[in-house]
C-alpha cells in the first residue's frame, strides 16, 4: 500500500498533502499490528465482571455490546441482578450456581471434534467455582464433562472416573481445604491440568492461601495454577488449549 | 483375555489353580488401568532433580535408566557434577546456564508441524530460569524461540518482537522483580500463556513472592502460573500443549 | 470365592458368560481392598458438615443415611436448622454450645473398659470448640471428662485436676489467645495429647494463628495439633486412640 | 505414710518437732503428685537435642545420664560429633541419615504384641525426617515398617503397599513439597495418622509452610500434625499410641 | 497450724483420722504458696472482659462478685449492655469512649504520693484505646494525666507538653497508623514507657500490624509493647509500676 | 529583635519584668522555627479525614476552620454526610465518586503556567481512588488530566494517550489487581511518577498487597509509592512537585 | 520530514524505492514517539546494576557504553570489582560506602540554581543506603547535603539541622529499625519527601518490612516510598524533582 | 537566670552584646528542656551496639567516651573484638555468653535497697539472650537473680523457685520455641513482667515470630513485650522500674 501511495505521488495522482494524510492513517496503524491477532478471538464473548456493578450498569454495557451482535458472558452476577437483565433479554441463559449470565449468537453445527474439558472437584462446597469454570467453558464453545464428587479423602470415587478424565483434552481441577486433588489427578493424566484453589475451608486455610500454596508446590508435572476462586480464568485457559486441539481436528 | 481363560477352564485346558494364578496377575493389573495412559508419555525422558543429590547418586540413577534405553533429563545440576557424568557419557549435552544435562535417543525426522513455544523474559537476571524452560522444552521435543530482552520498562523492544510471539502455539513468560511482563504479553496474544515468577529482586520482593502474586492477580485472560523459578514445570506444561497442536498437525 | 467360581465353570455349573459377570464384580472389587478396612469404622456415624448447607439440604442427606439405619453426626449446625430437623426426628439430640446434632442407633451395653478422654480448656470463650470435641467424642462412643476452667494464668486450678487428667487415655487441650495450655499439660501427662488452637483472641492473635504456632512449637513431647477451631477433628483422632485402648481392654 | 507419722505422734514415738520435720518433707512432696505419672515414662530414654551443642557439651551430658544407667537418644547430631562420642562409647549406635545417636540398656525379650508403626514418605528427599522418626520410634521400643517411595504423583506405588499400612497401629506420614500424601493415606486407613511436614521444596514452599498448611487443612479425618521437620516429635507421639495398644496386648 | 494439729494429736484432742482430714486440707494448701502473693493484688478489681458476653451473663458475674464486696471493672462493654447493668447498679460509673463500666468500693484518703501515669496519643482516632487505658488506670487507683493531641506529624504540640510527660512515673503511648509516637516520646523521657499499637489505619496497616512492628523495633530505650488495642493491658502494667513508686513514697 | 529588647532594658524603656515577658514569648517562639516553613503551605486547605467521624463532628470542625476563612478539604465522606454539610454550606462542592467535599476561597487569576498532573488508571474499578487523587489535586490548586481506561491488558489504549501523559509535570498511576500499570508507564515517561496500589481484586490479591509489592519492586526508574487506596496522599505529593514547577514558571 | 520525502518523490529527487526505504525507517520509528521523550534523559548516565554480574561482564558493558561517550553509573559494585575496572579506567570515581562506580563526561559550568537534595538518616548503620542515594544524585547532576546523625530517639539533633533540611527542594529520608524518621521530618517540611526503608534491624524487623510498613502508613503528608534499601531509586526520583526546580530556575 | 541577665543589663553590669551572647546560649538551650531530664540517666553507661562495627570503630568510639569518664556498655560484641579492646583496656569486663563488654566507673557504696530483678528462662538455648539481659542490668546498676532451668514442660522446677521470683521487683522472662513461659510466670507474680521472645526454635517458629505472638497474646495481666532476642531492651526497661523502687527505698 505504501508503494502505491508513493507511485501516485510520483505520477501526480496524489498531492503531497493528500499523501501525507493517507500515510498518517497508515502510520497510526503502526500500532495496529499489536492488535491484529485479536481477530482470533472472534466468537469469544465480551466478558463483564459483574461484582461491584449495579444492574443498571451491567444492562447498559450489555446494550452497547448487543448492538455489535457480539456474544456476552457476565460473571459473578447475582440472581437478583440477572433477573433484571432477563426481563429485557429473555433469550439469555442464567446459571445460579455459577453466577453466570450469558448469550451465544449461534450454536455451531455438528463438529467432528470429540474432545472435552474435564472439570473435577471434591464436593458440594467447591461447586460454585467448578460451575463458574464449566459454564464459562461451555459459553466459550467447548464441550465439558463434570466429575464432582471425587475428593482425595475418598480416592476410590476418583478411580471410578479416572479413565474418562484421562481421555479429556485438558482438565480443570478445583479444590479448597488442603488442595491436594490436583496433585493426585496430575499423577494420573498426561494432558495439561489447570488447578483452581478455592477459598473454601476454615482455620489455617487463610481464605484459600493453603490450597494455592499446595497447588504451586505440586510435585506432579503438567500442572499450572490460577488465582483463588478464579473458575473463569481456568476455563478461559482450558478453552484456549481445547481450541488448539479443535483446530487440529478440523484439519484432519 | 478373561473370557479366554474361563473358556480354557471350561474346556479343561487350564486347571483351577493355573487359572487362579493367571487371574491373580489379571487382578493385580486391576490398578493398571490407572497407569495405562502413561504410554502417552513415551518418548518423554525420565527427569532427575539434581539439587541435593551427589554426583555418584545421579550417576547410578542414570545407569539404571540407560539400561532401559530411555531418554534422560537432569535439572538443577552444577557444572562440576555434570562434568563427572560427561566423562562417562560424552554423548550427553550439558547447558550450564540452564543447569541441565540431558540425552535424547533419537532426533526425530523432519516434521510437518511448524509450531513453536515462545520463551519471553526481560533480561539477563532471569536467564537461568528461562533457559531451564527452553532446554527442557527442547529436550522434551518441542521447537523453542527465545525473546530475551523484552522487559516492561523498555516496552518498545517487546513490540519489535510481538508478531513472532503472537504466532507461537504457547508462550512461557519469565519475570522477576515486579513480574508485570506476563500481564502485558497476555494482553497481546491469543494463545495459552504460562507465567513463571523468579526469585530475582531485592527488598520487598520476598524471594519471588511479589512476582508470584502479580501473576496470579493478572487481569489479562489466558494466563496460568507455576511455582517460583520453576522453569522446568512451565516447559513441561507448554510441551503438553504443544503436543496437542502437533497431534492435530500430523493428522492434517 | 475366585476358586469357587472357577470350579463351577470347570464343573459346568456356571457358563462362561455367567462367570464373567461374577468376576466382573470381583474385578470391580479390585479397588475394594482399598476400602475394606473401612469396616472398622462401623458404628461410626456419617458426619455432615452443616455450615453452608440449608436445612433442607441437611434434611435430605439425613433421610438418605437413615434409610441405611446408620448413626448420624451433624457439626456446625445452628439451633434454627437443628429445630427444623428435630421436628421430624425428635429422637435426635441437639447440643447448642457444640452446635452438634446427632443420633446413635444403640447405646452399647456396659463395657469393662474404664478409660476416658480428658477435654481441657481455660474458660468460657473456648467452650464452643471444647464442646464440639466433647459431644463428637461421645457421639463416636467414647467416655469424656471435661476440665473447663484450668487456664495457664491461674495454674493452681489446673493442679487441682491434674491427677484426673493424667489418668485419661488421651487428652484434648483447647486454647485460644496465646495457646500455652497444651505445653503446660503436655509436661504433666504421659499419654498422647491433641492440641486445638481456637480463633478466640484479638489484636496480634490473627484469628488463631498465634495459638496455632505456639502449639506447633511446643517444647513438650507427645503433642500433635489439628486445625484452628477443629474440635471435631481432635475428637475423631482421640476416639481412634481411645478405641485402641478399648480393644486391648476387651481382649483382657 | 501420713497415718503412720500421726500414729507415732499419738503413741509418743515421735515428738511434735520430729513429726513436723517429717511432714515438712511430706509437704514438699506436695508437688510430687504432679510428677508421679512420669514413672510411666520409665524405659524411655533421656533425649538430647544435639543441634547447637558442641561435642564436648553433648559428651558431658551423656556422662551424667549414663551414671544413672539411663537409655539415651541424641537427635540432630552430625557424624563428626557422633564419631567423637562413639570413640568413648563404642556400644552406641549412630544412624547418619537420621542424624541420631542412641543407646538402649536392654533389648526386651520377645513380645506377644504384633503391632507396628508405619512410616510413609514419598521419596529420597524426605528421608532424613522419615528416618529421624523411624530411628526414634525404634529407640523408644516400637516396631517400625518403612514405606519410602509412595508419593502422591505416582499413586499406584502407594496402593501396592496400602494393606500393610492399613494394618499398622498408627502411621507417620512425612511429606514435603505440597504435603498432600497424609490426606490420601488418611482417606485409606482407620487408625490415627500423624503428619510431618518437611522443609523440602523450593519457591513458594516457604520452608515447609506450604506442606504444614496442607496437612492442617486436610479433609481426611484422623490426622494430627507436628512441627515442620519434627520427625522426633511424630515418633514420640506414635510410640505413646503404640504403647496403649501394647498394654492391651499384654493384658490379653 | 501444723504444730497445733500435731500437739492435739499428741494430747489426744484429735484422733489420727481427724488429724489426717485436717492435714489433707493443709496439704491441699500445699499449692497455696503459689497463690499467696495474690494478696498484694487486694484492692484491684475483678476484671470482666465484656466482649462476646450477653448483658445477662455480665450481670450474673457482677452479682457473684458484689457478694464479696469486691471492686469491679468491665472492659469492652457497649452502652446498651452498660445501661442494663446501671439500672440495677446506679452506683456504677460508665465511660462510653473507653467502653468501661466500673465500681470502686472506697475512694482512698489523701495520699502523699504525687506521681501519675501520662497517657499520650495523637488524635481522636486512637481515643477509644487511650481512654480504655486511662479509665482502667484510674479504676485501679492511679492518677492519670491525658495528652491527647500530640502526634508525630505536628511535633511542636508534643513539645508544648513534654515537661509534664517527663515528670510522670510511667507513660502509656497509644498510636495507630505508622506507630512512630512511642519512639519519639521514648527519646525524650527517662521513665518506663508502655507502647500500645492500635488497629486504626488503612491499606498496608494490616489492622495494627504496622504499628506493632514499629514499636517492637523502636531504637529508643525503655519501651515495651502490649497487644494491638490492648489499652487495658498497658494500664495494668503501668499501675503495677506506679504502685512501686507509691510504696516508696509511703515509706518516705 | 533580641538586641532591640536588650537595648530598651539598658536604656530603661523596658522594665526587667516587661522584658522578661517579651523574651518569654521570644523563647516560646524557640520552637517556632520548627514551624515557620509552614507558611509555604498557605493556600492549602485544612484536610479532614471523614471516615469514622459523625456528620456533626465534621460540621463542627468545619465551622472552626471557616471562622479563620481557611480552605477546606474533607476526604472519605459519604454522600449522606456531605448532604448534611451542604445544607448549611451550599457553596461547598461534593464529588461522590471521590467521596470528597471541599471549598476553595479564591479561584486564582489566570496563570502563565501550563503544567498539569496526569492521573492514569485502568478502569472503572479503580475510579474511586483515581478521583480521590484528582479532586484532591484540583482542590489543592493543580491542573489535572484524567486517563482512565488505559490498562496493561489492552496496552494500545495507553499508547493512544502516551504523548499527553509524557508532557505532564508529574503522573499519578492508580492500579489494583496485579498493579503492573506504573511499571509500564514508568518506562515511557521521564518525570516523577507516584504509584497508588488499590485494594481492588480478589483471591491472592490480599486487599491490595499484591499491587503494593508489584509497585515497590518495579524495575522502572522514577517511581515512588504511597499506601494502598491513598489517592489523597498521592495527590498531595504530586501537587508539591507541581508547585515546584509553578514557582519556576512564575519566575520565568 | 515526511513532507520533505514526499516532495522529493513528487519532484523526482527520490525514486519510489528510495522513498520506501526511507519511510520504512520512518515507519519503524512509528513506535519512536513512545521513546522520544527519552531525549530528556540526555546527560543521565546509563545505569548498570552490579550485583550478580562478574567484573568481566561489567567491563564489557562499560566498553560498549563508552564507545557512545555516555555517562556511566554502576551501583552495588564491590571494591574488588571496582578496582578491576579502575585499572583500565582510572578516570572513574569509586565510592566504597555507596558501592558505586561512575564517570561523568562533563562537569557543567556554574549554575544559577541554588537548590539541593537533603539526605537525612539516623546513624552509621543506614550509611550505605544513604550514600548510595547521595552519590547517585550527585552523579545524576544534583547538589546534595547530608544530615547523617539525626535519628528519632535523639530528636534535638534533628532540630539543630531542621532549617537547612526545610530549605531543600526535596528530601530523601533513610531509616531502618522502626522507620519513624520520615514521619517526623515529613511533619516539619513542606517539600516532597522520599522515604527509603532499610533492612537494618533485627528480630521482628523482618529485613526492612517493619520500616517499610511504617513509612507507607505515615500520617504526615507529602511522603512517598521506594523499595527496601533502594537508595538508587530514591535518588533517581529526587533528581527528577530537582530538575523541575532547575528548569524553572534557568528560565528565571 | 534570665531575670539575672536582664538586671545586669539594666544595671550596666553587662553590655548588650555580652547579654546577647549569654542569651544566645540560653536560647540555644531552648531545646534543652527537651533534654534536661536526661540528667536522670547519669550513671547510665553509653551503649554501643557492636554488631556490624569493626573492632577499630568500636575502639575509637570507646576512646571518645572514656575521655568524658563515662561508663560504657558494648552489646553484641564477639570475643575476638572484645579481646582487641581488652588489650588496651584491661579494666573492662567481658562476658562471652552475653556477648557484652563493659566498664563501670564506680561501684557504689552499700545500699539499703534489697530489691532485685528476676531473670527467668527455660534452658541453655535461651542463655545468650538471658545473659545479655542479666549483664546489662548489672552494668546498669541493678541486682539480678538468675532462674535458668524453669521451663513450661517441666513446671515443677518453676515452682521450686517461684517464691524467690515472686519477691523480685520486676521479672524478665526469656523464652523461645512456643514462648509460653511468661504466661505461666505472669499468672504467679504481682509485679511487672517483661517478656523477651528468642529466635530459638525450628520449623514453624519463624525466627521467633511464634514466641513473639504468644507473648503479645498472653492472657495473664502485667506482661509487656520487647523485640525478639532483645535482652538489652528488656534489661533497660527493668532497670528503669527497679530504679523507681530504689528511689522509694532511699527516701524510706
Amino acid at each position: 500500500m505504501l508503494e502505491e501511495i508513493l507511485q501516485q505521488v510520483q505520477t501526480g495522482k496524489l498531492s503531497v498533502s493528500e499523501a501525507k494524510e493517507k500515510l498518517a492513517t497508515y502510520e497510526d496503524l503502526g500500532f495496529a499490528k499489536v492488535d491484529h491477532h485479536r481477530k482470533n478471538r472472534q466468537g469469544f464473548p465480551e466478558v463483564i465482571y459483574g461484582e461491584g456493578k449495579t444492574k443498571e450498569q451491567i444492562h447498559s454495557i450489555i446494550k452497547a455490546i448487543r448492538s455489535k451482535d457480539q456474544n456476552i458472558l457476565v460473571t459473578r452476577i447475582s440472581k437478583e441482578k440477572a433477573d433484571y437483565i432477563l426481563r429485557e433479554h429473555p433469550e439469555f441463559i442464567y446459571n445460579e450456581t455459577a453466577q453466570i449470565l450469558y448469550w451465544k449468537k449461534n450454536i455451531n453445527g455438528k463438529e467432528s471434534y470429540q474432545g472435552y474439558i474435564a472439570i473435577v472437584c471434591a464436593g458440594t462446597s467447591d461447586l460454585r467455582v467448578a460451575e463458574e469454570a464449566a459454564i464459562t467453558a461451555e459459553a466459550l464453545g467447548s464441550e465439558v464433562r463434570r466429575f464432582y464428587d471425587v475428593g482425595v479423602a475418598g480416592i476410590h470415587r476418583l478411580f471410578d472416573n479416572i479413565e474418562q478424565i484421562q481421555q479429556a483434552t485438558v482438565s480443570i481441577v478445583v479444590a479448597g481445604m488442603e488442595g491436594a486433588l490436583p496433585s493426585v489427578v496430575g499423577g494420573l493424566v498426561t494432558h495439561p491440568l489447570i488447578a483452581v484453589p478455592t477459598s473454601v475451608g476454615y482455620g489455617a486455610n487463610f481464605n484459600g492461601l493453603s490450597a494455592l500454596l499446595t497447588m504451586l508446590n505440586s510435585c506432579a508435572s503438567g500442572i499450572s495454577v490460577v488465582n483463588i476462586d478464579n473458575g473463569f480464568g481456568a476455563a478461559y485457559n482450558a478453552v484456549l488449549i481445547d481450541n488448539i486441539a479443535k483446530k487440529g481436528a478440523k484439519k484432519g
